[in-house]
Protein backbone atom coordinates (compact mmCIF):
# COMPACT_ATOMS: atom_id res chain seq x y z
CA UNK A 1 0.00 0.00 0.00
CA UNK A 2 1.43 3.30 -1.08
CA UNK A 3 0.53 6.78 0.64
CA UNK A 4 0.61 9.70 -1.30
CA UNK A 5 0.24 13.28 -0.28
CA UNK A 6 0.58 15.71 -4.00
CA UNK A 7 -1.98 15.72 -5.75
CA UNK A 8 0.14 15.92 -9.22
CA UNK A 9 2.26 12.58 -7.71
CA UNK A 10 -1.19 10.95 -7.58
CA UNK A 11 -2.42 11.81 -10.79
CA UNK A 12 0.74 10.66 -12.54
CA UNK A 13 0.41 7.35 -10.82
CA UNK A 14 -3.30 6.92 -11.98
CA UNK A 15 -2.98 7.79 -15.43
CA UNK A 16 0.16 5.26 -15.73
CA UNK A 17 -1.70 2.76 -14.21
CA UNK A 18 -4.72 3.49 -16.67
CA UNK A 19 -2.23 3.91 -19.63
CA UNK A 20 -1.44 0.39 -18.25
CA UNK A 21 -4.84 -1.22 -18.95
CA UNK A 22 -5.75 -1.48 -15.09
CA UNK A 23 -9.01 -0.43 -13.82
CA UNK A 24 -9.01 1.94 -10.81
CA UNK A 25 -11.98 1.57 -7.95
CA UNK A 26 -12.10 4.95 -5.58
CA UNK A 27 -13.22 5.22 -2.52
CA UNK A 28 -13.59 8.93 -1.24
CA UNK A 29 -13.69 9.45 2.53
CA UNK A 30 -13.13 11.92 5.09
CA UNK A 31 -10.83 9.70 7.34
CA UNK A 32 -11.97 8.04 10.80
CA UNK A 33 -12.70 4.78 9.11
CA UNK A 34 -15.57 2.56 9.99
CA UNK A 35 -16.58 -0.58 8.77
CA UNK A 36 -18.76 1.58 6.51
CA UNK A 37 -15.84 2.78 4.61
CA UNK A 38 -14.16 -0.56 4.72
CA UNK A 39 -17.10 -2.32 3.46
CA UNK A 40 -16.92 0.33 0.14
CA UNK A 41 -13.38 -0.58 0.01
CA UNK A 42 -14.03 -4.62 -0.40
CA UNK A 43 -16.35 -4.12 -3.21
CA UNK A 44 -14.11 -1.90 -4.87
CA UNK A 45 -11.08 -4.43 -4.56
CA UNK A 46 -13.67 -7.08 -6.00
CA UNK A 47 -14.38 -4.88 -8.85
CA UNK A 48 -11.62 -3.19 -10.16
CA UNK A 49 -7.42 -3.77 -10.86
CA UNK A 50 -6.49 -1.51 -8.13
CA UNK A 51 -7.98 0.59 -4.82
CA UNK A 52 -7.75 3.83 -4.13
CA UNK A 53 -8.92 5.71 -0.79
CA UNK A 54 -8.86 8.93 -0.05
CA UNK A 55 -8.66 10.74 2.88
CA UNK A 56 -9.25 14.13 3.69
CA UNK A 57 -11.63 16.38 5.63
CA UNK A 58 -12.59 18.96 2.97
CA UNK A 59 -13.39 22.10 4.71
CA UNK A 60 -15.30 23.78 1.91
CA UNK A 61 -18.28 21.28 2.77
CA UNK A 62 -19.09 22.35 6.18
CA UNK A 63 -20.97 25.53 6.80
CA UNK A 64 -20.59 28.17 8.77
CA UNK A 65 -20.58 27.15 12.62
CA UNK A 66 -20.37 23.68 11.87
CA UNK A 67 -18.20 20.50 12.85
CA UNK A 68 -15.11 21.09 10.95
CA UNK A 69 -12.50 21.58 13.78
CA UNK A 70 -14.05 18.94 16.49
CA UNK A 71 -14.33 16.17 13.02
CA UNK A 72 -12.82 13.30 14.43
CA UNK A 73 -9.40 12.57 12.59
CA UNK A 74 -7.19 9.12 12.69
CA UNK A 75 -4.68 9.02 10.32
CA UNK A 76 -2.22 6.55 11.98
CA UNK A 77 -5.76 4.71 12.90
CA UNK A 78 -6.74 4.87 9.43
CA UNK A 79 -3.53 3.66 7.75
CA UNK A 80 -2.82 0.47 10.23
CA UNK A 81 -7.11 -0.07 8.96
CA UNK A 82 -6.63 0.01 5.51
CA UNK A 83 -3.12 -1.78 5.48
CA UNK A 84 -3.80 -4.87 7.57
CA UNK A 85 -6.93 -5.43 4.78
CA UNK A 86 -5.20 -5.37 2.64
CA UNK A 87 -7.38 -4.39 0.10
CA UNK A 88 -5.75 -0.48 -0.71
CA UNK A 89 -3.18 -0.30 -3.44
CA UNK A 90 -3.26 3.67 -2.96
CA UNK A 91 -4.07 5.95 0.10
CA UNK A 92 -4.17 9.55 -1.18
CA UNK A 93 -3.98 11.97 2.09
CA UNK A 94 -3.49 15.64 0.75
CA UNK A 95 -2.43 18.90 2.59
CA UNK A 96 -5.30 21.56 2.46
CA UNK A 97 -3.00 24.01 0.79
CA UNK A 98 -2.45 21.58 -2.11
CA UNK A 99 -6.02 20.94 -2.93
CA UNK A 100 -7.46 24.76 -1.97
CA UNK A 101 -4.02 26.43 -2.70
CA UNK A 102 -4.77 30.51 -2.13
CA UNK A 103 -6.01 31.45 -5.31
CA UNK A 104 -8.52 28.62 -5.74
CA UNK A 105 -11.57 30.19 -6.90
CA UNK A 106 -13.89 27.14 -9.37
CA UNK A 107 -17.00 25.58 -7.98
CA UNK A 108 -19.64 23.39 -9.18
CA UNK A 109 -23.21 23.18 -8.19
CA UNK A 110 -25.66 20.74 -8.98
CA UNK A 111 -29.03 23.09 -8.97
CA UNK A 112 -31.77 21.60 -7.25
CA UNK A 113 -31.14 18.52 -5.88
CA UNK A 114 -28.28 20.58 -3.82
CA UNK A 115 -31.08 22.81 -2.30
CA UNK A 116 -33.57 20.29 -1.13
CA UNK A 117 -33.62 17.66 1.64
CA UNK A 118 -30.11 18.08 4.34
CA UNK A 119 -29.24 21.20 1.60
CA UNK A 120 -31.85 23.45 3.22
CA UNK A 121 -30.18 23.24 6.47
CA UNK A 122 -26.48 23.05 5.39
CA UNK A 123 -25.84 25.97 2.67
CA UNK A 124 -22.83 25.30 0.48
CA UNK A 125 -22.83 21.71 1.50
CA UNK A 126 -23.28 20.09 -1.58
CA UNK A 127 -21.13 22.83 -3.88
CA UNK A 128 -18.10 21.92 -1.41
CA UNK A 129 -19.04 18.05 -1.89
CA UNK A 130 -19.20 18.47 -5.62
CA UNK A 131 -16.58 20.26 -6.25
CA UNK A 132 -14.03 17.87 -3.99
CA UNK A 133 -15.25 15.22 -5.68
CA UNK A 134 -15.12 16.30 -9.26
CA UNK A 135 -11.48 17.47 -8.25
CA UNK A 136 -10.74 14.08 -6.65
CA UNK A 137 -11.82 12.44 -9.92
CA UNK A 138 -9.91 13.94 -11.84
CA UNK A 139 -6.87 13.15 -9.88
CA UNK A 140 -7.85 9.60 -9.12
CA UNK A 141 -9.04 8.59 -12.51
CA UNK A 142 -11.05 5.72 -11.29
CA UNK A 143 -13.15 3.96 -13.48
CA UNK A 144 -15.27 3.22 -10.59
CA UNK A 145 -16.16 5.59 -7.47
CA UNK A 146 -18.01 4.11 -4.57
CA UNK A 147 -20.05 6.12 -1.88
CA UNK A 148 -22.92 4.26 0.67
CA UNK A 149 -26.17 4.87 0.42
CA UNK A 150 -26.10 6.41 4.34
CA UNK A 151 -25.67 9.76 2.10
CA UNK A 152 -27.80 8.97 -0.25
CA UNK A 153 -28.80 12.52 -1.39
CA UNK A 154 -24.88 13.05 -1.65
CA UNK A 155 -24.71 9.64 -4.08
CA UNK A 156 -27.59 11.06 -6.43
CA UNK A 157 -25.97 14.55 -6.88
CA UNK A 158 -22.58 12.80 -7.51
CA UNK A 159 -24.87 10.38 -9.93
CA UNK A 160 -25.95 13.72 -11.51
CA UNK A 161 -22.58 15.67 -11.55
CA UNK A 162 -21.04 12.90 -13.32
CA UNK A 163 -23.73 12.08 -16.12
CA UNK A 164 -24.44 16.17 -16.69
CA UNK A 165 -20.59 16.57 -16.97
CA UNK A 166 -19.74 13.48 -19.52
CA UNK A 167 -17.04 12.27 -16.91
CA UNK A 168 -16.32 8.08 -17.83
CA UNK A 169 -16.49 6.28 -15.14
CA UNK A 170 -19.16 4.63 -13.06
CA UNK A 171 -20.79 5.81 -10.02
CA UNK A 172 -21.45 3.22 -7.31
CA UNK A 173 -24.03 3.57 -4.46
CA UNK A 174 -23.30 0.37 -1.61
CA UNK A 175 -25.89 -0.73 0.97
CA UNK A 176 -25.54 1.26 4.41
CA UNK A 177 -23.80 -0.52 7.06
CA UNK A 178 -25.26 -0.74 10.59
CA UNK A 179 -24.68 -1.27 14.13
CA UNK A 180 -26.72 -3.99 15.84
CA UNK A 181 -29.00 -2.08 16.91
CA UNK A 182 -29.74 -0.42 13.64
CA UNK A 183 -27.59 2.69 13.96
CA UNK A 184 -26.12 3.88 10.93
CA UNK A 185 -22.72 3.91 10.62
CA UNK A 186 -20.85 7.18 10.55
CA UNK A 187 -17.55 9.01 11.70
CA UNK A 188 -19.97 11.60 13.86
CA UNK A 189 -21.16 8.41 15.69
CA UNK A 190 -18.32 9.19 17.80
CA UNK A 191 -19.60 12.57 19.29
CA UNK A 192 -22.47 10.56 21.16
CA UNK A 193 -22.39 10.08 24.65
CA UNK A 194 -23.18 6.79 26.02
CA UNK A 195 -27.09 8.08 26.48
CA UNK A 196 -26.98 9.60 23.32
CA UNK A 197 -25.78 6.61 21.38
CA UNK A 198 -28.09 4.15 23.24
CA UNK A 199 -30.67 6.86 21.97
CA UNK A 200 -29.50 6.95 18.41
CA UNK A 201 -31.23 4.29 16.86
CA UNK A 202 -34.52 6.01 16.82
CA UNK A 203 -34.45 7.54 13.42
CA UNK A 204 -33.85 3.58 12.11
CA UNK A 205 -36.60 2.70 14.19
CA UNK A 206 -39.05 6.05 13.23
CA UNK A 207 -37.75 4.87 9.53
CA UNK A 208 -38.61 1.49 10.03
CA UNK A 209 -42.00 2.50 11.12
CA UNK A 210 -42.56 4.72 7.97
CA UNK A 211 -41.42 1.96 5.51
CA UNK A 212 -44.13 -0.58 7.22
CA UNK A 213 -46.90 1.83 7.08
CA UNK A 214 -46.19 1.95 3.37
CA UNK A 215 -45.75 -1.99 3.21
CA UNK A 216 -49.45 -2.47 4.93
CA UNK A 217 -50.65 0.23 2.48
CA UNK A 218 -50.76 3.61 3.77
CA UNK A 219 -50.17 6.41 1.04
CA UNK A 220 -50.91 9.35 2.95
CA UNK A 221 -47.46 11.62 3.06
CA UNK A 222 -48.63 13.69 6.15
CA UNK A 223 -49.99 11.08 7.85
CA UNK A 224 -46.89 9.18 7.27
CA UNK A 225 -44.57 12.27 7.95
CA UNK A 226 -46.38 12.62 11.30
CA UNK A 227 -45.95 8.33 12.54
CA UNK A 228 -41.90 8.68 11.90
CA UNK A 229 -41.59 12.39 13.60
CA UNK A 230 -43.69 10.35 16.15
CA UNK A 231 -41.47 8.09 17.09
CA UNK A 232 -38.64 9.98 16.66
CA UNK A 233 -39.48 12.58 18.98
CA UNK A 234 -40.74 9.64 21.30
CA UNK A 235 -36.98 9.84 22.59
CA UNK A 236 -36.32 12.66 24.24
CA UNK A 237 -32.99 13.39 23.44
CA UNK A 238 -33.30 14.12 19.43
CA UNK A 239 -33.82 17.82 20.23
CA UNK A 240 -34.80 18.99 17.27
CA UNK A 241 -35.37 17.20 13.61
CA UNK A 242 -34.29 19.17 10.78
CA UNK A 243 -37.19 16.32 8.40
CA UNK A 244 -38.28 13.02 8.52
CA UNK A 245 -40.29 12.79 5.35
CA UNK A 246 -40.99 10.98 2.07
CA UNK A 247 -38.82 12.12 -1.14
CA UNK A 248 -38.60 11.28 -4.69
CA UNK A 249 -36.15 9.18 -5.03
CA UNK A 250 -34.65 10.66 -8.25
CA UNK A 251 -35.82 14.19 -7.89
CA UNK A 252 -35.42 14.28 -3.80
CA UNK A 253 -38.66 16.61 -3.88
CA UNK A 254 -40.68 16.06 -0.55
CA UNK A 255 -43.92 13.91 -1.94
CA UNK A 256 -47.56 15.03 -1.06
CA UNK A 257 -48.77 12.27 -2.81
CA UNK A 258 -47.08 8.41 -2.70
CA UNK A 259 -47.79 7.04 -5.94
CA UNK A 260 -44.56 6.24 -7.22
CA UNK A 261 -43.36 2.50 -7.59
CA UNK A 262 -40.05 3.47 -4.99
CA UNK A 263 -40.18 6.05 -1.89
CA UNK A 264 -37.03 7.35 -0.22
CA UNK A 265 -37.59 7.95 3.23
CA UNK A 266 -35.01 9.40 4.81
CA UNK A 267 -34.47 11.99 7.96
CA UNK A 268 -32.27 14.34 9.85
CA UNK A 269 -32.39 14.98 13.42
CA UNK A 270 -30.25 16.33 15.66
CA UNK A 271 -29.20 14.39 19.29
CA UNK A 272 -27.37 16.80 21.78
CA UNK A 273 -24.93 18.65 19.60
CA UNK A 274 -24.67 15.72 16.98
CA UNK A 275 -26.73 15.74 13.65
CA UNK A 276 -27.55 12.57 12.30
CA UNK A 277 -29.28 11.54 8.89
CA UNK A 278 -30.69 8.08 8.10
CA UNK A 279 -32.63 7.21 5.10
CA UNK A 280 -34.38 3.43 3.79
CA UNK A 281 -34.98 3.42 0.02
CA UNK A 282 -38.87 1.19 -0.10
CA UNK A 283 -39.48 -0.26 -3.25
CA UNK A 284 -42.05 -2.16 -4.77
CA UNK A 285 -45.10 0.13 -3.64
CA UNK A 286 -46.72 -0.53 -6.99
CA UNK B 1 -11.78 12.82 -41.18
CA UNK B 2 -14.41 11.52 -39.44
CA UNK B 3 -17.91 13.64 -38.30
CA UNK B 4 -19.07 12.55 -35.01
CA UNK B 5 -22.50 13.58 -33.37
CA UNK B 6 -23.24 11.70 -30.45
CA UNK B 7 -20.92 12.74 -27.22
CA UNK B 8 -21.09 8.70 -25.89
CA UNK B 9 -19.36 7.96 -29.30
CA UNK B 10 -16.83 10.08 -29.29
CA UNK B 11 -15.97 10.02 -25.75
CA UNK B 12 -15.22 5.93 -26.77
CA UNK B 13 -13.03 7.07 -29.45
CA UNK B 14 -11.41 9.51 -27.59
CA UNK B 15 -10.77 6.97 -25.19
CA UNK B 16 -9.45 4.47 -27.19
CA UNK B 17 -7.31 6.62 -28.66
CA UNK B 18 -5.84 7.79 -25.60
CA UNK B 19 -4.92 4.15 -24.81
CA UNK B 20 -3.36 3.54 -27.65
CA UNK B 21 -0.94 6.52 -26.90
CA UNK B 22 -2.19 8.98 -28.86
CA UNK B 23 -2.08 12.90 -27.56
CA UNK B 24 -5.72 14.65 -28.92
CA UNK B 25 -5.14 18.10 -29.71
CA UNK B 26 -8.60 20.20 -29.31
CA UNK B 27 -10.04 23.12 -30.58
CA UNK B 28 -13.73 23.78 -29.18
CA UNK B 29 -15.48 26.20 -31.40
CA UNK B 30 -18.98 27.33 -32.19
CA UNK B 31 -18.39 27.36 -35.95
CA UNK B 32 -18.56 29.77 -38.64
CA UNK B 33 -14.57 29.08 -39.16
CA UNK B 34 -12.75 31.50 -40.53
CA UNK B 35 -8.89 31.86 -40.10
CA UNK B 36 -8.88 32.25 -36.60
CA UNK B 37 -9.94 29.00 -35.94
CA UNK B 38 -7.93 27.26 -38.48
CA UNK B 39 -4.53 28.89 -37.02
CA UNK B 40 -5.68 26.43 -34.21
CA UNK B 41 -6.24 23.96 -35.65
CA UNK B 42 -3.16 24.17 -37.60
CA UNK B 43 -1.27 24.58 -33.78
CA UNK B 44 -2.88 21.34 -32.65
CA UNK B 45 -1.87 19.14 -35.96
CA UNK B 46 1.79 20.06 -35.55
CA UNK B 47 1.65 19.41 -31.58
CA UNK B 48 -0.50 15.82 -31.44
CA UNK B 49 -1.03 12.85 -32.68
CA UNK B 50 -4.41 13.18 -33.32
CA UNK B 51 -6.23 16.23 -33.83
CA UNK B 52 -10.61 16.88 -32.49
CA UNK B 53 -12.52 20.34 -33.52
CA UNK B 54 -16.14 20.48 -32.08
CA UNK B 55 -18.70 22.92 -33.76
CA UNK B 56 -21.32 23.44 -31.13
CA UNK B 57 -23.44 26.70 -30.43
CA UNK B 58 -23.40 26.71 -26.90
CA UNK B 59 -26.94 28.51 -25.69
CA UNK B 60 -25.81 28.60 -22.34
CA UNK B 61 -23.32 31.15 -23.16
CA UNK B 62 -25.19 33.54 -24.27
CA UNK B 63 -27.37 35.98 -21.95
CA UNK B 64 -31.12 37.15 -22.41
CA UNK B 65 -31.56 39.41 -25.67
CA UNK B 66 -28.18 38.22 -27.22
CA UNK B 67 -27.24 37.23 -30.73
CA UNK B 68 -27.88 33.48 -30.03
CA UNK B 69 -30.77 32.64 -32.94
CA UNK B 70 -28.61 35.03 -35.29
CA UNK B 71 -25.25 33.69 -34.38
CA UNK B 72 -23.61 32.71 -37.92
CA UNK B 73 -24.01 28.66 -38.35
CA UNK B 74 -22.32 27.37 -41.67
CA UNK B 75 -22.01 23.18 -40.88
CA UNK B 76 -21.16 22.30 -44.87
CA UNK B 77 -19.31 25.28 -44.96
CA UNK B 78 -17.05 24.26 -41.72
CA UNK B 79 -16.93 20.68 -42.77
CA UNK B 80 -15.68 21.41 -46.31
CA UNK B 81 -12.76 23.91 -44.72
CA UNK B 82 -11.78 21.10 -42.05
CA UNK B 83 -11.85 18.48 -44.56
CA UNK B 84 -9.91 20.15 -47.39
CA UNK B 85 -7.04 21.56 -45.03
CA UNK B 86 -6.83 18.20 -44.29
CA UNK B 87 -5.73 19.11 -40.40
CA UNK B 88 -8.42 17.34 -38.59
CA UNK B 89 -8.72 13.64 -37.63
CA UNK B 90 -12.56 14.38 -36.06
CA UNK B 91 -15.22 16.56 -35.87
CA UNK B 92 -17.33 16.58 -33.22
CA UNK B 93 -20.92 17.97 -33.73
CA UNK B 94 -23.11 17.47 -31.12
CA UNK B 95 -27.00 18.60 -31.14
CA UNK B 96 -28.19 20.51 -28.04
CA UNK B 97 -30.72 17.48 -26.89
CA UNK B 98 -27.40 15.38 -26.06
CA UNK B 99 -25.38 18.41 -24.64
CA UNK B 100 -28.09 19.29 -22.52
CA UNK B 101 -30.50 16.74 -21.79
CA UNK B 102 -33.49 17.85 -20.25
CA UNK B 103 -32.97 17.32 -16.70
CA UNK B 104 -29.45 18.72 -17.16
CA UNK B 105 -28.63 20.97 -13.93
CA UNK B 106 -24.68 21.43 -13.42
CA UNK B 107 -22.84 24.29 -13.37
CA UNK B 108 -19.30 25.51 -12.91
CA UNK B 109 -18.10 28.87 -12.04
CA UNK B 110 -14.69 30.13 -12.20
CA UNK B 111 -15.64 33.35 -9.02
CA UNK B 112 -13.95 36.36 -9.69
CA UNK B 113 -12.38 36.02 -13.01
CA UNK B 114 -15.83 35.73 -14.56
CA UNK B 115 -17.17 38.85 -13.03
CA UNK B 116 -14.86 41.27 -14.50
CA UNK B 117 -14.53 42.51 -18.19
CA UNK B 118 -16.71 41.18 -20.24
CA UNK B 119 -18.34 39.07 -17.92
CA UNK B 120 -19.96 42.78 -15.81
CA UNK B 121 -21.99 43.20 -19.34
CA UNK B 122 -22.99 39.51 -20.15
CA UNK B 123 -24.61 37.70 -16.86
CA UNK B 124 -23.76 34.16 -16.64
CA UNK B 125 -21.66 33.83 -20.00
CA UNK B 126 -18.48 33.01 -18.28
CA UNK B 127 -20.47 30.13 -16.36
CA UNK B 128 -21.82 28.72 -19.72
CA UNK B 129 -18.46 28.57 -21.68
CA UNK B 130 -16.97 27.31 -18.05
CA UNK B 131 -19.39 24.47 -18.23
CA UNK B 132 -19.39 23.55 -22.08
CA UNK B 133 -15.54 23.89 -22.19
CA UNK B 134 -15.54 21.45 -19.29
CA UNK B 135 -17.94 19.22 -21.27
CA UNK B 136 -16.14 18.80 -23.85
CA UNK B 137 -13.07 18.41 -22.61
CA UNK B 138 -14.42 14.99 -20.33
CA UNK B 139 -16.09 14.12 -23.80
CA UNK B 140 -12.33 14.62 -25.94
CA UNK B 141 -10.28 13.79 -23.07
CA UNK B 142 -7.43 16.14 -25.06
CA UNK B 143 -3.74 16.35 -24.23
CA UNK B 144 -3.57 19.61 -25.15
CA UNK B 145 -6.58 22.46 -25.69
CA UNK B 146 -6.41 25.47 -27.88
CA UNK B 147 -8.04 28.78 -27.36
CA UNK B 148 -7.67 32.43 -29.08
CA UNK B 149 -5.98 34.81 -27.49
CA UNK B 150 -8.80 37.24 -28.62
CA UNK B 151 -10.66 36.26 -26.38
CA UNK B 152 -8.54 36.38 -23.50
CA UNK B 153 -10.90 36.55 -20.53
CA UNK B 154 -12.28 33.07 -22.05
CA UNK B 155 -8.77 31.35 -22.13
CA UNK B 156 -7.99 32.76 -18.52
CA UNK B 157 -10.87 31.42 -17.30
CA UNK B 158 -10.61 28.26 -18.90
CA UNK B 159 -6.54 27.91 -17.68
CA UNK B 160 -7.95 28.75 -14.29
CA UNK B 161 -10.68 26.08 -14.16
CA UNK B 162 -8.02 23.29 -15.64
CA UNK B 163 -5.80 23.96 -12.62
CA UNK B 164 -8.33 24.43 -9.92
CA UNK B 165 -9.86 20.66 -11.10
CA UNK B 166 -7.34 18.87 -11.46
CA UNK B 167 -7.67 18.54 -15.30
CA UNK B 168 -4.80 16.39 -16.64
CA UNK B 169 -4.38 18.46 -20.00
CA UNK B 170 -2.71 21.69 -21.22
CA UNK B 171 -4.52 24.72 -22.32
CA UNK B 172 -2.56 26.78 -25.21
CA UNK B 173 -3.49 30.20 -26.43
CA UNK B 174 -2.54 31.12 -29.63
CA UNK B 175 -2.39 34.80 -31.09
CA UNK B 176 -5.07 36.49 -32.83
CA UNK B 177 -5.00 36.01 -36.18
CA UNK B 178 -6.38 39.82 -37.92
CA UNK B 179 -7.54 41.07 -41.04
CA UNK B 180 -5.03 42.43 -43.51
CA UNK B 181 -6.46 46.33 -41.64
CA UNK B 182 -5.83 44.60 -38.55
CA UNK B 183 -9.55 43.77 -37.42
CA UNK B 184 -9.47 40.53 -35.06
CA UNK B 185 -10.99 37.62 -37.16
CA UNK B 186 -14.02 36.50 -35.07
CA UNK B 187 -17.28 34.84 -36.80
CA UNK B 188 -19.36 37.87 -35.52
CA UNK B 189 -18.03 40.11 -38.19
CA UNK B 190 -20.06 38.46 -40.41
CA UNK B 191 -22.70 40.94 -39.04
CA UNK B 192 -21.12 44.27 -40.04
CA UNK B 193 -22.60 46.12 -42.80
CA UNK B 194 -19.85 46.98 -45.52
CA UNK B 195 -19.60 50.92 -43.67
CA UNK B 196 -19.56 49.16 -40.19
CA UNK B 197 -16.57 46.65 -41.45
CA UNK B 198 -14.41 49.77 -42.36
CA UNK B 199 -15.16 51.87 -39.08
CA UNK B 200 -14.45 48.38 -37.14
CA UNK B 201 -10.26 48.53 -36.68
CA UNK B 202 -10.72 51.70 -34.55
CA UNK B 203 -10.84 49.30 -31.88
CA UNK B 204 -7.68 47.74 -32.67
CA UNK B 205 -6.34 51.14 -33.51
CA UNK B 206 -7.49 52.07 -29.59
CA UNK B 207 -5.53 49.51 -28.27
CA UNK B 208 -2.35 50.30 -30.52
CA UNK B 209 -2.31 53.78 -28.96
CA UNK B 210 -2.47 52.70 -25.83
CA UNK B 211 0.51 50.46 -26.22
CA UNK B 212 2.45 53.33 -28.40
CA UNK B 213 1.63 55.43 -24.95
CA UNK B 214 3.02 52.66 -22.55
CA UNK B 215 5.63 51.98 -24.61
CA UNK B 216 6.43 56.19 -24.74
CA UNK B 217 6.49 55.73 -20.56
CA UNK B 218 2.80 56.68 -19.95
CA UNK B 219 1.73 55.25 -16.54
CA UNK B 220 -1.38 56.69 -15.57
CA UNK B 221 -4.35 54.31 -15.82
CA UNK B 222 -6.94 57.23 -16.32
CA UNK B 223 -5.27 58.95 -18.86
CA UNK B 224 -4.69 56.35 -20.76
CA UNK B 225 -8.15 54.88 -20.57
CA UNK B 226 -9.10 58.25 -21.67
CA UNK B 227 -6.78 58.31 -24.52
CA UNK B 228 -8.08 54.96 -26.29
CA UNK B 229 -11.65 55.63 -25.53
CA UNK B 230 -10.90 58.58 -27.42
CA UNK B 231 -9.34 57.12 -30.46
CA UNK B 232 -12.25 54.67 -30.69
CA UNK B 233 -15.00 57.49 -29.77
CA UNK B 234 -13.52 59.23 -32.65
CA UNK B 235 -15.23 56.17 -35.14
CA UNK B 236 -18.89 57.68 -34.52
CA UNK B 237 -20.38 54.18 -35.67
CA UNK B 238 -18.93 52.98 -32.37
CA UNK B 239 -22.46 53.54 -30.83
CA UNK B 240 -21.70 52.22 -27.06
CA UNK B 241 -18.07 51.68 -25.29
CA UNK B 242 -18.45 48.65 -22.99
CA UNK B 243 -14.93 49.37 -21.76
CA UNK B 244 -11.76 50.25 -22.85
CA UNK B 245 -8.81 49.75 -20.44
CA UNK B 246 -5.69 48.67 -18.90
CA UNK B 247 -5.89 45.41 -16.11
CA UNK B 248 -3.71 42.77 -14.57
CA UNK B 249 -3.58 40.27 -17.33
CA UNK B 250 -3.63 37.56 -14.31
CA UNK B 251 -6.66 38.74 -12.02
CA UNK B 252 -8.05 40.73 -14.86
CA UNK B 253 -8.67 43.47 -12.09
CA UNK B 254 -9.02 47.09 -13.88
CA UNK B 255 -5.60 48.94 -13.19
CA UNK B 256 -5.78 51.88 -11.29
CA UNK B 257 -1.67 52.20 -11.24
CA UNK B 258 0.44 50.68 -13.94
CA UNK B 259 3.14 49.09 -12.09
CA UNK B 260 3.40 45.65 -13.45
CA UNK B 261 6.02 44.41 -16.22
CA UNK B 262 2.81 43.10 -18.70
CA UNK B 263 -0.03 44.99 -18.81
CA UNK B 264 -3.52 43.69 -20.88
CA UNK B 265 -4.80 46.53 -22.46
CA UNK B 266 -8.42 45.45 -23.69
CA UNK B 267 -11.75 46.57 -24.78
CA UNK B 268 -15.57 46.01 -26.16
CA UNK B 269 -17.38 47.88 -27.80
CA UNK B 270 -20.48 48.24 -29.82
CA UNK B 271 -21.53 48.90 -33.54
CA UNK B 272 -24.53 49.27 -34.83
CA UNK B 273 -25.92 45.85 -32.99
CA UNK B 274 -22.71 43.90 -32.78
CA UNK B 275 -20.58 43.52 -29.86
CA UNK B 276 -16.80 43.47 -30.32
CA UNK B 277 -13.69 42.63 -28.32
CA UNK B 278 -10.29 42.98 -29.07
CA UNK B 279 -7.05 42.75 -26.51
CA UNK B 280 -3.46 43.39 -27.06
CA UNK B 281 -0.78 41.62 -24.10
CA UNK B 282 1.67 44.74 -23.19
CA UNK B 283 5.02 43.12 -22.37
CA UNK B 284 8.24 44.20 -20.88
CA UNK B 285 6.77 47.73 -18.74
CA UNK B 286 9.50 47.61 -15.90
Amino acid sequence: METIRLPRVMQEMAIREKRAGRTMGFVPTMGALHDGHLSLVKTARSENDLVAVSLFVNPTQFSAGEDFDRYPRAVSEDLEKLSSSGLADFVFLPETQNIYPPDFSTRVEVEGLSERMCGAFRPGHFQGVATIVLKLLNIIQPARAYFGQKDYQQSVIIEKMVKDLNLPLEVAVCPTVREADGLAMSSRNAYLSPGERNAAPALYRALQAGAAALAEGRRDAGGLRALMEGVLRAEPLFSAVDYISAFDAGTLEELENIDKNTVLLAGAARIGTTRLIDNLLVNNLK
